[in-house]
């Protein structure tokens, strides 16, 4: 790849390489996990040490809580049972349980008493077939990453976790299918791979702590969607216990299978509210045997466009992710993570990544491409990884805004779908809207997948903001018939505006899915469907 | 691609290039349309003029027909009203109605009197509103081209055909993503897509008359799906009438969406059974600069199975199909179709496509690739084609198998998914247990998604044969824990067999499923659920 860079640099002297010494290299991956993990503070009590301020959206919001259903509550004589299915796994004391209570935002936080830490499908299968018999409500919870509140309790809710759901099942070395337990965590279950000369199908900046059960549950979209798709098409099975406890056998190990209707499609991003994943399979590509990331800066949002048509062209099947950032989140990495920007500033910042199988074909397809967005002066600065500690520094460019944004303030957070053209229009329309009322707007998000990722930040919880902001930002996605949730799901927070991106026929049939599987409506609750369901 | 063929020939002289001159050349692809066509057979009435027999099951046989159900009868008064909303696309005449009664394998043979042809989603919902308020049956067709009995009538079940639902609604030149009535022609959308530089994700020796919603309401697999992936990851929307009228709107043109259950996925494989799919939008690949097609030949299955391993290894991003048929395929292109074999005569036969960006670097891929396939003498003889006739033609030894068996005499077929290692052990096994009793046992089908296409003949429907495939077919492959049906689905013929593959719990989830959407079971009565559904 010097090759490249250094025929890139005699066309324009505008792409540099990253400097080896710069603090970049030295900025690993930081994961949710390291703020806030529940094994962590399980283990340790010292959650509390954090120095984020908890946040707690009010009932009378939309994105607040409702009433409490009338569940039962947790008595001495279900602990009893839970201690004796589960025993030195049922935890009860407030200090454990205290960080599976809060979302890793702290924005919301339920008052849970019991947390369950299941090992085994059939323990799953007898938690949940006495929580049904008891009318007790269940918060299924995997690495407790998500950004929806669809992953903690709202009120009282019993919490199964699944982190001692850890195992791998199998592997098939040639056909590439992966079958284990919800539990594993997604970068655990990279290593094993990688060793194996495969990869996972997903990757997300959450990978140290989230669990693959709960990016099924979700739908995960991540980084590599460009590339190997959604998990509805990569997701080979599932094993789901339902509401009432019955263990759901879906975990085919088969790239095809047209017997009957595709059950298992139903629980992928049902966040937790029709059944509880015990186990995936899941097809994963070979590892590529060259991998390339470019740091590209543009003038426009308008040539950042560009060059994603040029680089799809070019780079064709090599292509495996064009992320991109704005100049203001340049702005908080540099002030609340210190991580210097490797190329000059500029208004647009793109990470491109290419995988492929012949390291001279990719970098000869790069080499081409980066010459033509040059010369057509698409791209103003830019520079060039090929080695691992390298692509790692670049990459968290990408990947470390979102914990940039927690140091900025409280933070609102969007995650639009919308035709790509249309995607930073939101993020201009919204600053002008907002004026000075805001701390922070920022955009950034996957351009591959047409995904925008809209926060805005103030120094303090402000209802006057929000107020601005909402129906705002979910009217001007519904006039451009987006999803006001493109990867992160409803949960909690986002349930109420569901119907900005689904017809009312569409919701009640999911009432009725959801009554169907769950006809108590003990998983789960509060989350997902909006309050208003018929 | 000269250049690696020659050097390929320096090194073993085994890999010859197709003849221009050769008959195959002449043999472009020869779909389901060309000897029924819906459409054909209604303008003319010149379907009667086939020369393949009629077989139905008797009712007694698992996969005959159970009893018909206690639907409305169509009366004077039905007539009138669908004269009313459908006036001229209202057919009764017998002889026009006659070709959509029997199937393309001329093995089921329903007795309907009236075939509806509306054009636009909201006659399709004045229709079932109204056929769900009489109580009578319909059975939803596209073109017909289904092998499992699921797209034609049993008993009298009112027809209605998409086939004039075919106007494109909409394509997104950066997106790729094309909507579309169902009843498009696959075929028509490749073309119209190929003049944008981009391709359909799927495709499939039917292409010429099979439509898109009953791609979709089948899932289809076909040729490209090693690659591009399956439905359930393309199809970004859709547009279903349910059995009562009501139109679902989940029309999205957004790679993701995460604002509650994806209820589109229920749609896909469901045959017909949950709901009329009207319109579907689809993600759609960039149209490859360079495509090459290799035919080789090996000695034995576990060398197939190595230059399978081989070609994932060193094709990496460029592999677009892998599938392979056996001599005895061959004999019968031979015999029936007078289709010389292109390179000389082996036990099996491979057809690799690539596709790529780049036309050097794919060149350069296959030539290391071919080189190292003859080096291990993995394979034995070979031949290339770049030219788009000359791939045409190569393709079609492996498309026209389908064509072949129906000139042989009466065929069972199976459509099995197993671990890709056991694929062949099936016919082997099925080869040595019936013995002489059978005409021809052969296999083809698509080795990089496991999935088998064996097919046994004999001069006529032969009973006794029947009986000694099956259950063996099934245990054989449930001992396996592979699929019945990889893509084919269940329709009529295959549904009491659900059980091989799927455990009951998952199926008595599917009669839930069907009743909360079907509640009167209008809807493709008989197909896809067992007759002994709890």
């Amino acid at each position: 790849m010097a090759g490249i860079f250094q025929r890139t640099v005699r066309l324009r002297a505008a792409v540099r390489h990253l400097c080896p010494h710069s603090t970049l290299t030295c900025a690993a991956r930081l994961s949710p996990a390291d703020f806030h993990s529940p094994f962590l503070a399980c283990s340790s009590g010292q959650f509390v040490a954090s120095t984020r301020k908890l946040h707690v959206e009010p009932k009378s919001s939309p994105a607040g809580a409702p009433e409490r259903l009338p569940f039962s509550k947790v008595t001495d004589e279900d602990l009893a049972y839970f201690r004796k299915i589960l025993p030195g796994r049922t935890i009860t004391d407030p200090d454990l349980v205290e960080s599976s209570n809060v979302d890793w935002l702290k924005t919301v936080k339920g008052s849970s008493e019991v947390l369950l830490r299941p090992q085994t499908t059939e323990e799953v299968s007898q938690i949940l077939r006495y929580c049904y018999n008891r009318n007790l409500a269940v918060n299924p919870q995997g690495g407790n990453t998500g950004l929806v509140g669809g992953s903690v309790p709202v009120y009282d809710e019993i919490i199964l976790s699944t982190s001692l759901m850890n195992n791998i099942l199998t592997f098939d070395n040639i056909s590439g299918i992966l079958t284990c337990q919800a539990g594993c965590v997604l970068e655990n279950l990279s290593l094993y791979l990688e060793e194996r000369d495969y990869i996972m199908p997903l990757d997300l900046g959450a990978k140290g702590s989230c669990q693959i059960g709960g990016n099924v549950a979700t739908n995960a979209g991540g980084l590599r969607l460009l590339r190997y798709g959604s998990l509805h098409g990569t997701v080979l099975g599932l094993e789901v216990v339902l509401a009432d406890g019955r263990v759901l056998d879906c975990l085919a190990t088969l790239r095809k299978d047209n017997t009957g209707y595709d059950l298992k499609q139903l629980f992928i991003g049902s966040e937790g509210t029709l059944g509880v994943i015990t186990a995936v399979s899941i097809l994963c590509p070979r590892k590529p045997k060259s991998t390339n990331v470019v740091f590209l800066g543009c003038e426009t949002f308008e040539e950042l466009l560009k060059t994603f048509q040029l680089c799809r062209g070019m780079l064709g099947e090599i292509l495996s992710a064009f992320e991109f950032l704005d100049s203001e989140c340049m702005r908080l990495l540099n002030t609340h993570l210190k991580l210097p920007n490797p190329i000059s500033d500029c208004p647009f910042y793109i990470v491109i990544e290419t995988s492929g199988s012949d390291p001279d074909h990719d970098s000869q397809k790069l080499d081409n491409f980066l010459e033509e967005a040059i010369a057509s002066t698409f791209v103003t600065d830019g520079t060039v990884a090929t080695e691992e500690s390298k692509i790692k520094a670049l990459w968290s460019m990408r990947e470390r805004v979102t914990e940039a944004l927690t140091h900025d303030g409280f933070t609102y957070k969007y995650d639009i779908s919308l035709p790509v053209e249309r995607i930073y229009q939101l993020v201009t329309d919204m600053r002008q809207h907002l004026g000075d009322r805001a701390k922070s707007v920022v955009g950034y998000g996957h351009v591959g997948d047409g995904n925008l990722h809209l926060n805005i930040t103030s120094p303090a919880k402000d209802p006057a903001l929000l107020a601005a902001i909402e129906p705002f930002v979910y009217e001007w996605t519904a006039s451009c018939q987006g999803s006001i949730s493109a990867e992160h799901g409803l949960g909690l927070k986002k349930r109420n505006y569901i119907y900005y991106s689904k017809p009312s026929q569409a919701v009640a049939l999911m009432g009725n899915i959801k009554a169907m599987l769950d006809p108590k409506g003990i998983l789960n609750p509060y989350k997902t469907l909006p309050d208003n369901l018929k």
